[in-house]
C-alpha cells in the first residue's frame, strides 16, 4: 500500500470491499496449501460463487495485482491482502471474560499465529485467577489495568453478559486499548470514543436471520 | 404479514433490510423492559444512530406500524417484527460439536426461550456422551439420524472443524435439516441445495476486520 499525499490508499476503500477481502485471503490461503501458484479471476470467480468483474473490480482497489493472460500470482495476491489487512503484523489479544465462549475463542483466535496472539485472559471469578487455558493464564479482572500497562495489547474481546460489558469497555478503553471484538449483546461502537474501533459479533443477530431465511423457505412451499 | 395473490410480502424484503431487523427487534425489547409504550422514529433514532427516515423506509416494507403524532407502539411493533423473522414459533435446535464453542451456544442459544431451544447436542468424542450441558443430552453423532427421526428439529448448529463440516452437512441434509449454522471455517451454503438455508459465522472474517479498522486509525495518526 503506498501513501499519496498523506492520505492512505485504505481511506478510499468501501465497507463493501473491506467486508469480502478476508474471504479472498481464505480461499487464496486454500488455493497456496493446495500448491496452486496463480489463478485466473475466472476460476477464482467459480471457487467463490462472485463474478469475476466482481474480483477485478475489488482488487483493482489495491492497484490491481493481476495481469493480463497470467492471472494472479497466489502466494503474491495474498501477502498484499494480509498487509492490507494488518495481517503482516503480530496483534497482542486479551480476552475478558473465561467462560465458554471466551476459551473457544482462545483456542479460535490463534488461527492466524503470525497475526494475532492471545496473552491474557481475566475473568471476575476469583476462582478462576491462576488457571491456564492451553498456555494461556487466567487473571482476575482487579489484575487487568497493570497487566495492560505492562504488556503491548492491541485488541480485547469481550465475552461477557451485556450488563458488565459497557463498564468493561470503559475501563480498557481508559487503559489504552484501541480495538474491541465484542461478544455482548450490545452496540458498544456507540457508546466508545473516535479513535476505538469496535466489531460486534451479534451471534442472536445471526441465529434470527436463519429463522428468517427459513421461514420464507416454508411460505416459498420449498419445504 | 399478508399473502398478495401468492407471494409472501417477505419475499419482496431486501437483505440489508433483514439484516438490521434483529437490531429493531433488540432495541425494542430493550425499551419495552424499560417499560416504554411507545417510540417516535426520532427517538428510536437517536437511540440507533441510524436516520429517523431510514426507521421509517424499513419499517414500511411492512405496511408501517406508525402512527402520525403517536409513534411506535413498542409492544406491537416487537410482536410484529417477532413475526417477520419467525420467532413466534418454537425451533428445536441441535448442536454438533460439544466443544466450548457448541458449548457457549447452547446457553447462548436459549436467549429467546420462546423462539429456540436447544434439545441435543452431537460429539465425535464417544467419551462425550451421556454427558449434559445444562439439561442438555451429549449423544455421540452415530446417534444423529435417529434422533432427528424421533424429533422435530429444524436448525443444526455446526461447531466443528472445517475438514469434518462439509461431510456433517451432507448428513444433516439427508435426514431433513433445512436450516445450518454455521461456524466452520467454509461456505457452507455454496455446497448445500436450494431448499436448505445457511447462516455462516465467520469469527475470523471479524477479527481481519478489527484488524483493519485498526491498521486505518493508525495510518490516521489517531493512535
Amino acid at each position: 500500500m503506498y501513501i499519496k499525499e498523506g492520505v492512505s490508499v485504505s481511506e478510499g476503500i468501501s465497507k463493501a470491499v473491506v467486508k469480502r477481502l478476508p474471504r479472498y485471503y481464505r480461499y487464496l490461503g486454500e488455493l497456496q496449501s493446495a500448491g496452486v501458484e496463480r489463478i485466473s479471476s475466472g476460476e477464482l470467480s467459480q471457487q467463490m460463487k462472485v463474478t469475476a468483474s466482481q474480483i477485478r473490480q475489488d482488487l483493482n482497489n489495491f492497484g490491481g495485482f493481476g495481469q493480463q493472460g497470467y492471472g494472479y500470482n497466489v502466494e503474491y495476491l495474498r501477502n498484499e491482502i494480509a498487509k492490507i489487512l494488518g495481517l503482516n503484523k503480530l496483534h497482542n489479544i486479551i480476552i475478558v471474560g473465561a467462560g465458554h465462549l471466551g476459551r473457544a475463542l482462545a483456542n479460535y483466535a490463534n488461527f492466524e499465529k503470525n497475526s494475532f496472539r492471545v496473552i491474557g485472559m481475566f475473568d471476575i471469578n476469583p476462582e478462576l485467577a491462576g488457571q491456564n487455558v492451553r498456555d494461556i493464564p487466567v487473571m482476575h479482572n482487579d489484575e487487568l489495568p497493570e497487566f495492560l500497562r505492562n504488556n503491548d495489547v492491541e485488541i480485547a474481546a469481550l465475552t461477557l453478559p451485556k450488563t458488565n460489558a459497557i463498564a468493561m469497555a470503559e475501563i480498557l478503553v481508559e487503559n489504552g486499548i484501541h480495538a474491541i471484538w465484542n461478544f455482548a449483546h450490545t452496540d458498544l461502537n456507540l457508546i466508545v470514543p473516535n479513535d476505538v474501533v469496535v466489531e460486534n459479533v451479534h451471534l442472536s443477530e445471526s441465529l434470527m436471520r436463519l429463522s428468517y431465511n427459513l421461514k420464507v423457505l416454508e411460505e416459498k412451499n420449498m419445504i
